[in-house]
């Protein structure tokens, strides 16, 4: 009887050309797996709570593998973080937490909230030490006007302009719960919680409230580009190196 | 008549081999240096506060240099940042202040307090986000005797017992002013205030606190460390990639 395995990953996305398996570079799928089967001893699927782009970080991705080894799962999250070290950038990934699940549990269609962060350096001197993790705005952001421009995302909506071609979801309907924007000093973190999100939607989302920021889009703005659902009415897909995978919740 | 320009510089210490110039790799002195002469179009030397070891990085690491060319300052931050992205490794490397300042200014002999953080994550699994920025303890470190074992490095003593081989300076007396230790969830932060240290003197500390946290040593050890001055009584260098100068400061 096979086991099911709930697993919580770190990563510095950085350096890997994002979740899925390549063909030419190397993946974080590519290189978990082959970890994960050098500690198991069998071949090794994961299916991943949701696959991240190339240099898109996480703090709390989620999968789930199934294995006819029964291992304590303390022993699991040492095992493949050691393997982790014999791969190519394994050592950019680690295992936090490793639960037993059912076997009805799937990483990626029982989540029930993901929480993705957007960091944005609004300074006109760059900042070598969060170059790689954070997008760097010259002009200053108005903040209040990007608050009041993120409450038109909230809600269920056809999301068509805030998504990338190639996206593969058969319906552009999402429902936002929640945008929050802070600051602390030059660094503004912007947090949106949903159940799922279309391809780069977070992305462009920033890229369009950067706009409202700059005063180049009014907040209501937002209003009149979902109802266009085009792409082009939209801002830039904001760089993947700011974003990041907080936080996946299950019930 | 030349003018001295005091520059404050951000630098990812964790892909140069140090501040000082090398024949076969890239130092921080050398791609700062280009940039600066491709900038002024003279040559230019630089003077630092505290030259910081291979992997060591700076939130505010100063220099002064002297030109002929009278140049505004904001124009000469613009300009190097410019400069340096042309220099191999110069994005992980930036100016974040200029200041015309008095000839007698001396970027070293000037400074009255330098800080420096050494950060320390306090888990067993490892954290890919934060890996070249900190030093990894599996163990739990005990704070409080931490705390107390910190309190017998304030004053002047004769730190011969924390200063490595190649060790330059004069005399071996030094004065701490001041050690913060302080804990947020896993990550344990010791800031270490003085006007100069030892050639790795802060990190042979954190080495020794380490294993005062581990219970290896005794808080009292540390006096004992320092009356014997000798090196082999002390706890390992800790490693480079959790140390940054945090600041310098002048009159």
């Amino acid at each position: 009887m096979k086991k099911r395995y709930k697993i919580t990953l770190e990563y510095l996305g950085t350096n890997f050309k994002g979740w899925q398996k390549q063909k030419t570079s190397i993946s974080l799928q590519e290189t978990f797996e082959k970890a994960a089967r050098n500690f198991f001893l069998e071949d090794v699927k994961t299916f991943v709570a949701g696959r991240t782009d190339s240099g898109v970080h996480a703090a709390g991705q989620v999968l789930h593998l199934d294995s006819t080894k029964n291992i304590p799962k303390e022993k699991i999250l040492l095992g493949i973080n050691f393997h982790l070290l014999n791969e190519p950038l394994g050592d950019q990934m680690a295992i936090k937490k490793v639960v037993i699940v059912n076997r009805k549990f799937n990483a990626r269609f029982s989540a029930k909230k993901k929480i993705y962060q957007y960091i944005i350096l609004n300074d006109y001197i760059r900042s070598p030490l969060i170059s790689n993790i954070s997008w760097m705005e010259k002009k200053e952001l108005n903040l209040k006007k990007m608050r009041l421009a993120s409450s038109f995302f909230l809600g269920k909506h056809d999301f068509s302009s805030f998504r990338s071609k190639g996206c593969q979801s058969s319906s552009p309907v999402k429902t936002i719960d929640n945008i929050l924007i802070t600051r602390k000093n030059k660094l503004i973190k912007i947090n949106f919680f949903a159940k799922s999100f279309l391809y780069n939607q977070v992305r462009i989302m920033v890229g369009t409230l950067r706009d409202v920021g700059l005063g180049k889009k009014q907040p209501e703005d937002i209003n009149y580009i979902i109802k266009k659902r085009d792409r082009s009415f939209a801002g830039v897909t904001a760089p993947s190196k700011g974003l990041s995978l907080l936080k996946v919740q299950y019930k």
